[in-house]
């Protein structure tokens, strides 16, 4: 075991926030290289988010050892090998389950794409919309979730149903085999073991900014 | 100063992170509450969100004492000790920007309502849509941003824009003398300094999956 190229640990312990991190510190990368630099360090990489450089460096010592002495870090290099421990250095095929105006606003979302993210295949349980495209997307009956997923290869579903609905269609999108689910209904749904699933709290956010006013009001 | 009343540290120094953390102990310790359960622990509190005991208590040792010897936390308790940190424990009049798919999907969002967030005014650049109420929301005109946000008091702004739109319309809530700001675009805006702003990226959620499922395959 050399000390400058230890093994990356069980990547199943690394916690949510680490992950979560993550994802900050690429969208910084990006916004350098954007702005013409080719290095940076975990200082630079943490100023802007609000982390030392201490969290930036123990974050990514995760995975491995990624700085250059003298250098610091190659946004490029640093920035493929984050895609990898994400996961998005690849294609994922999305179905979006629930056209409604959640739906569609992911549907026209530029976010997914950018992050290597594709909706190939929407469902929805209201028959006057299937057949239809929407930004370029068939809508089909949530019937033919099962065959559909698997004639177009989908590992991943986006849940926007209204909440009554949210553990139903979870439920269908586990039986066809779905290794992952992003749900924007706000409810818990339940899977079973072996299959991912992250909630989105579309009001989650407003907390971190009532958070700063408050404290920002009682300081005055 | 005595051990068992130690003075909160200064609030802005907090993470981002804790903030987050605490939105999610708020969410767990009301599926508790729900469950029937009075008390609760720092090991109980962190089971479901995958976090240490120790990681929960020192959390919420940035901001006091909150558990009870022999007892643990009281439930009820936490929960308001925790609005009050996140400035939850009031009600927030809120403007929306942009009443595009995703505006509508926001405006529809039972989650805001629940933690406090009262969409009180929307504004759209589109005339055809002036005047029209959805989900009991009226629909201004961009141009009297000002002015509504005067008369309804309002503190907060969510931007639901295209992106090409969103400082526009930052700087408008700004020169409007919004408090704090939400931006759905999936652009990065800028605030003066004085002004907070929370930018949510639909998509990053998925990362989170995507991190499981990558790092499952590699597994196996």
């Amino acid at each position: 075991m050399s000390p400058t190229n230890p093994p990356p640990p069980d990547p199943t312990s690394v916690p949510p926030a680490v992950v979560h991190r993550l994802s900050l510190y690429l969208r910084e990368l990006r916004h350098q290289m954007a702005d013409g630099n080719e290095t940076t360090s975990s200082s630079q990489l943490g100023r802007r988010l609000g982390f030392t450089d201490a969290q930036v460096r123990k974050d990514l010592a995760h995975f491995g050892q990624f700085g250059h002495p003298g250098v610091g870090y190659r946004c490029d290099e640093l920035v493929e090998a984050i895609r990898k421990i994400l996961g998005t250095d690849r294609e994922w095929r999305v179905a979006l389950v629930g056209v409604g105006n959640l739906g569609r606003a992911l549907l026209g979302y530029r976010g997914f794409h950018q992050q290597g993210f594709r909706l190939v295949a929407a469902f929805d349980a209201d028959s006057s919309k299937i057949g239809s495209k929407i930004e370029g997307v068939e809508i089909h009956a949530l019937e033919s979730l099962a065959e559909v997923m698997s004639t177009q290869q989908i590992e991943l579903g986006v849940v926007a149903v209204p909440a009554a609905e949210a553990q139903a269609v979870t439920d269908q999108l586990v039986a066809a085999g779905v290794g992952g689910i992003v749900n924007f209904a706000p409810v818990t749904v339940t899977v079973p073991e072996g299959v991912c699933k992250v909630g989105v709290d579309l009001a989650r956010e407003l907390e971190q900014v009532t958070f700063a006013l408050a404290n920002r009001l009682r300081e005055t």
